[in-house]
């Protein structure tokens, strides 16, 4: 059994955390911390759980987490897990890192979208970008993970396969992806009009061509091509908690078939135990991946005349889990040799 | 005061006439005719208008309308409508259909799309395709309009500015819509699957390149574009009743800038009281068109290198509305030389 | 025509006014107020009005509504439409508050309830309470109307024909209702907890007892039934944006059936337009009444040994119009003597 | 390892059982039987379980079931379950029946409220009531097992400690229950009206007075309390998937405060591990069960001059969960001297 410290524990992502580790086999919590909860009953701000744990949280201060945790999550958005993942890597604790501080090979890239500028450039050369998919074993030996976007999983699973195989052009890639409310997390955001009367009975393009995950797709997307790639990226609000459903469009690269894109999909993943390629794109539903680490991916070609067939590939994930939490004890799993699926194959009853 | 009738007037978009209709400064509803419920109160099938109407409903006969009516509407989904029109027609009644009997010019082209083979070919050269804001002028001397499906509204309204003035290729348009569940009808549809289980907190694409708009986009596009365009749609299930977010991907013909193309489509549609341009792509969302007969409109020119810059439009209609019965009043409005907007202003408390 | 104003123009409830009145045929909107929006173009901040209406905002000053309006909504939540209302009464404008504050004969009543204490109590003896079914008379000869409570609306609607006729006993009775979250207004409510995602698919009982619009019941039952009633009310929050379905359980006073109630019902109701007695208690459902001025109500006596028989009362209306502004617009047609439902009888398309 | 089958297998409670069983530390899956699909493989109809198991159905005949089975749940809910019940316990296999066949002692109730008559009358006697905070010892005897309603559970769990400690009186007993769409199973049901249109952005009452767990909930209530418990039990649809919340109004038996109330139903309930009694009535709400076996609880009593105190219950539960498979897996738990909690504390990620 490791011992698994979360910073960040009452927020979304941290409860999603909290249920994947309280069920998992090899792993135990020993450290809940949260700034703004410090020293309460961990089930008084996450009364869902009751009965099922109990836990006085801890202020996220590196002394309560060395010596007592194996690994640490990150469960906050902002830069401050940055000087607390430095002194844990420095102590010998391995980080998780559910934020962007981590996601990017160059502090240019991440400073060009994130503000401020980052204050820990050195220890970006040690950190995996923590997608099992496509770096498995670079995860497995990482220290520090750096854990992807929630548009960013369900935008390069979807193209991965087409891109690594060489079936899609990398030019003119559409991304146009509709995600459920739990993405803006638990408290209200005046930018993104999380009110129940703003999104119910309502769907809206935000950030259209200017989100941060877009960087993160491209920089994985083009490891993944051996060339620069471009991404038309627009993100929407749908009437949902959770799950993002994505479409890619993409331009063949030659003659191209469903039968063929499907049989590439399935040979790219079939190791994989998260992504399950479906026979048919209309078959790739959020209802099927709400509440578990799954990616369910579909393809169909559509013909055209000459320029104008598209492949186009349907993904879906839940935000909250294959897109943070999930993802992350996947990360966590492979960086301490457990089966990959340990703590994520329990589902909602 | 004109004489109206209409043939379905039980089903979705009836009720939605009968709304628009039974406020219309200039016209009544003499004829509301069902197959299924012939000879019934029509506040017993449609309760929501219990205490603002009462009407008995008759068979959808010729001789139910010939005499009484001066204008009927087809609000029935299949070809049932065809021999009705050609009596109708014949006996000197307007008509305004509502399905897909006569959306195409070419009988070829709506039998490669639809079964059974058109029973009336002769009458597709006298409709005129019901978009008043590509073609008001032919509506207003027209005696039998098709009005347009729902997809196709968003979608031909979203491109139409940019594709006329030569801004965007007619190469690789992609078109994806998300579409509230009205769009499938009263009636359960295993095929569309539209229980509340099926739909609630989901998300899918279906006929994914197979939607039967698709050659009516392409068809009205091509016109405007004065030569043969093809266009990738995908359709998806949101879960809301009301609403279709069309989001349209176009390659720029020439360089552009966002205020270039919303000050095309400002003047383009400057004289179209149903279309608001927007200032702000982000502005426009399915919430301000609920329930009206708006087309809200905006538009993003997302930068890329060389081939890969994208320009975005997002549209926002009510399917039930600007997607159908509203349109179809629209477009009454225009063949009896009453002002385009009556009946249409009323919008819900 | 007269001239109407509204102070509080851009709420849920300022909306909804404005969009009843701006197709009303007898009034026309002169005076728009807003204390947080001065000097903004109305559209601007209700984007779905936009092309409907053009109107610059003013503040909530008397010097602004004196002299260019006949009557004036207070369509505020708190006590800054007291001595608004005090100064515009003085200066001949007839005045309609949706607020809680001119709901009570009894200042010590509202002071019970409400903070801080009723700074104009001389005014209460003027006020009539706004709710028509049981005092058109009075409100038609009124110059300052406190419109109900959204929940006080359905209560009363519900059980009016019952302890008016005595079929029901005083004691005991229970009022159960379920809201939409529209009842919480625009903004973000740490108490309400109105984010989508606390909201959705999920449903909790608030207030408990202790809701303030449990005088206002119970004061005009009284007033109803010539004695003292007290209700044991329990509000609920439901995934929804507007309604409110209101389920009453009374003990029967003597031996009664559904008829016999019903047609009290019918009798009662049968002047006013805007209560639809149902004919069965399960035809009431929210959808029937949505964006409209409806109540519709419907009841069963369920039988039971001795003691246990009740008379089960459901009744339906939308929060925003019966519950608010639509109530309000029907006292104002009343105070001016036009027909009770000019402006009222729109509804969506 | 215990061998369990279901038939019923691919329903809403079928799949939920299957959810339960499949992570189960005791029971192994060894026949799922279905009508409908026999010979299919699960996952093609339960497409949300692909990658978790294979399963080949097979039709619901005792001799699948006979020899591969220690115990068989009955996910069906007509009287189909009976003859195959009863050929099952002959051949030495447990039964737990969650349709309504095995819920009552006297074959008349049944046959009061349900068509055709009991045609195994003589197995009543044999079964329990499977609600385990009731009967949990006669459970762990028991080889057949009647699983409760969903609103039995809900209305049960809520009155049942103020009934047996009597602080309530037993005459004029409210159930106001408000249900998520997953009671009315997987298919169109034309009396429901279960499709998204008929369901989202609405609520209603029905079956007011009649509905069939009426009978379940007065005799369970009876046998606790030991005199005949009536009530007025009114079911309301509300716009959500899973989850049903239970207010229930009682008159106290004596002066009472809410902390008594509260401390009755924790020692009532305090060795069992899935009844949560909150600390304040407005925490309970359905979120935080949804895809759980838990019912929440909680209390208030409202004060009132004389006759008009009320106790005020409300409870939450899944019912699909603790409404129905869940349930059925605890019943199951205790029939095999299992930790009664195994296979029920998973939960979504």
């Amino acid at each position: 059994m490791i011992r698994v410290g979360i910073s960040g524990a009452t927020g979304l992502v941290g409860e999603s955390l909290i249920r994947a580790l309280s069920g998992h086999p090899r792993a135990h919590l020993t450290r809940l911390a949260s700034a703004h909860a410090a020293g309460r009953e961990i089930t008084e701000i996450l009364p869902a759980l009751a009965k099922e744990l109990s836990h006085r949280t801890v202020p996220p201060e590196p002394a309560e987490f060395v010596g007592e945790t194996d690994v640490v999550f990150m469960a906050t958005k902002g830069p401050e897990a940055i000087p607390l993942t430095r002194e844990l890597l420095a102590a010998g604790v391995k980080c998780i890192d559910i934020g962007a501080s981590f996601r990017f090979a160059d502090a240019a890239v991440h400073d060009a979208w994130y503000q401020p500028a980052h204050e820990a450039p050195e220890l970006l050369a040690k950190a995996v970008y923590g997608l099992p998919e496509l770096w498995r074993n670079e995860i497995r030996a990482a220290g520090l993970v750096g854990n992807p976007g929630c548009y960013s999983t369900g935008a390069i699973l979807a193209l991965a396969p087409l891109l690594a195989e060489k079936l899609v052009r990398i030019e003119g890639l559409i991304v146009d992806a509709h995600s459920g409310l739990s993405g803006a997390g638990r408290r209200y955001s005046e930018r993104t009009r999380n009110l129940f009367l703003d999104c119910n009975e309502n769907a809206r393009a935000y950030a259209v061509g200017s989100h941060r995950h877009t960087p993160e797709i491209e920089g994985q997307l083009s490891r993944l091509a051996g060339s620069g790639v471009r991404v038309t990226f627009v993100p929407h609000l749908a009437p949902l908690d959770r799950g993002i459903l994505t479409t890619v469009y993409a331009a063949p690269a030659r003659e191209l078939t469903t039968e063929l894109c499907q049989e590439v999909a399935w040979e790219f993943y079939r190791s994989h135990p998260f992504v399950r390629v479906r026979s048919d794109v209309e078959l790739v539903e959020l209802a099927n991946v709400r509440g578990t680490n799954y990616c369910d991916w579909g393809v169909r070609v559509v013909p055209g005349g000459g320029d104008d067939a598209r492949v186009v590939v349907v993904s879906a994930i839940d935000n909250t889990v294959k897109g943070a939490a999930g993802q992350a004890v996947q990360n966590m799993n492979l960086m301490f040799s457990f089966d990959e699926t340990a703590g994520l194959v329990r589902r909602s009853l």
